[in-house]
């Protein structure tokens, strides 16, 4: 087994060469941007250390990782547009640097680009890694359909939540785990088992940064703290205070989720105590945990060296720990 | 051989079939809205027919047909959003009807769904149309991005919008048919040959677009005669008056496409006037029917029987001389 620093290094070198000069540069110019602007190449690295854990050389699995990497930036460049936001990782979005038409198109080129980067295998290998990666996109559109329509909902529930996060974050995490299990000709049980390793860890990672957004460290958040608070966002610690809150707190939560000051700070120093008060930081790291475990339970029944578990272990609590 | 009208029938038939009460709602109800908005059905029908033509099943070619019908529907979708197009065949556009974010969603959506449409084939066969789509996909992104940077710019050239409109459209119906001869199994140099053709007569086509846009009868053309004269689209009539005219008429068509006044009228009347006495009109009636005939020359090479030969070029002049 290799390290993450590895697999990164190896992935990021070969981000470098794909930076191309290509013609029309209006197209391909918002392209280069957007893959260098950097991130953690979580989906990437997870996709490199499957084939790793199955005893393939890593390396194979880098056109996947890329394909994999190159789509869930496609997603951020249409969500950007999407939700009006000027900045992503600190720098101009997309349509902000350039414009809205600029972003839709070189997203869909990003898209097409990622099918593209799959050509590099062949026969029935090709042919199953195209149809995950197809159904995982759709999913993840679904899942940002679903996001969209719950911005003006008010009767979203807890499991319809996990469905949206299983669909727009967690079914990629568990797709680039499974296409490096693909790549390194595994049995479909163990392919299998490591989507579901890796779906749990999705969405475990995704309500951790629910919980980040709220009670992060300003220090090394690296985000604005209280953002989803700002924007209204019924995140499952919102669902999960009012479905543990009393009815007055219940109507004040409401009404808050309703405005939309110019001086946050009151308003999220409100909600936090009432996400405290409820306990909805306690059942929303305990849900971390469970998903944590979840994924760390399907370890047991994958058939590969008990190093490999270990360092997959290792990487989910890595990921579970996180400040960032 | 079958006849259009069969291959519309069998065509339009699956078509409703795939029409579905898929979740989310707003998704899929766009895409069922714009996929049975009609239109000419030009490039599925002439996947089926070259699938016929090189005497296999058409109905084999159907799901081949469909992705590229979907992807062509995509590609209008997010080119309505950018040309901010408020109707498509007489209807409001998806992104008018619902909303931008919409248009970019459900449109992202089907881009993926033509993917999973050749699903439906497999090994070699897969791969090389799928290899073949994501090419042609791209060049149409690449092609659009073209359009977009022609706007802005007043030293377009001849070449570069032809090379435009190849990326555009053409190439698109060069695909179609040259994935119905994938289908049939017949030889590499057949699916050239019949590319070729396709590229052709898709330029062919689009020239013919040009011209009836400024010159079609406004009884018999559907749209606003005009449109592209409106929106100052710098059309091959466009270009070919600049190059064909004195100054004094190369400085007026200039000030004309610098304008846009509330009554139109005077402006198309003074424009076909420039277009008709430079004679860009003959030039681009000659351009249409040199296109078409590059498109026949390749027909001697194809290795098919005459009916099929003669049936390729009755369709091809039903395109060329048709008033819509």
């Amino acid at each position: 087994m290799h390290t993450i620093d590895q697999y990164r290094e190896s992935f990021l070198e070969e981000l470098n060469k794909i930076t191309t000069e290509k013609e029309p540069k209006n197209l391909y110019e918002p392209i280069n941007y957007i893959l260098q602007l950097g991130g953690k190449r979580l989906r990437p690295i997870l996709a490199l250390m499957t084939a790793d854990v199955f005893e393939t050389d890593f390396k194979k699995a880098i056109p996947a990782a890329m394909a994999v990497e190159v789509f869930h930036n496609f997603s951020l460049v249409h969500d950007d547009i999407m939700d009006d936001a000027p900045l992503r990782r600190g720098k101009a979005t997309v349509h902000e640097k350039w414009d809205i038409n600029t972003g839709i198109l070189s997203g869909d080129a990003m898209l097409i680009e990622a099918y593209r980067l799959l050509e590099q295998y062949d026969g029935e290998q090709y042919k199953k890694l195209n149809v995950l990666f197809s159904t995982t996109a759709l999913q993840v559109c679904e899942g940002q359909q679903y996001d969209v329509d719950f911005e003006t909902r008010d009767d979203v529930t807890i499991p319809e939540y996990l469905k949206m996060i299983e669909y727009k974050t967690a079914v990629l995490v568990a797709a680039a785990m499974k296409m490096g299990a693909i790549i390194a000709e595994t049995t479909v049980e163990n392919e299998d088992l490591i989507y579901d390793f890796g779906k749990n860890l999705g969405i475990a990672f995704q309500l951790q940064d629910d919980y980040l957004d709220a009670f992060g460290d300003p220090k090394t958040f690296g985000k604005q703290v209280g953002g989803d608070i700002i924007e209204n966002k019924k995140t499952y610690l919102y669902l999960k205070a009012l479905e543990l809150s009393s009815n007055a707190e219940q109507n004040s939560l409401d009404q808050l989720f309703s405005i939309q000051p110019t001086n946050n700070n009151d308003k999220i120093a409100t909600v936090k105590v009432i996400f405290e008060e409820s306990k909805a930081d306690v059942a929303t790291k305990q849900a971390i945990e469970d998903y944590t475990q979840k994924a760390f339970n399907v370890l047991d029944k994958l058939e590969i060296p008990a190093t490999n578990k270990e360092a997959l272990k290792q990487f989910g609590l890595w990921l579970m720990t996180r400040k960032v």
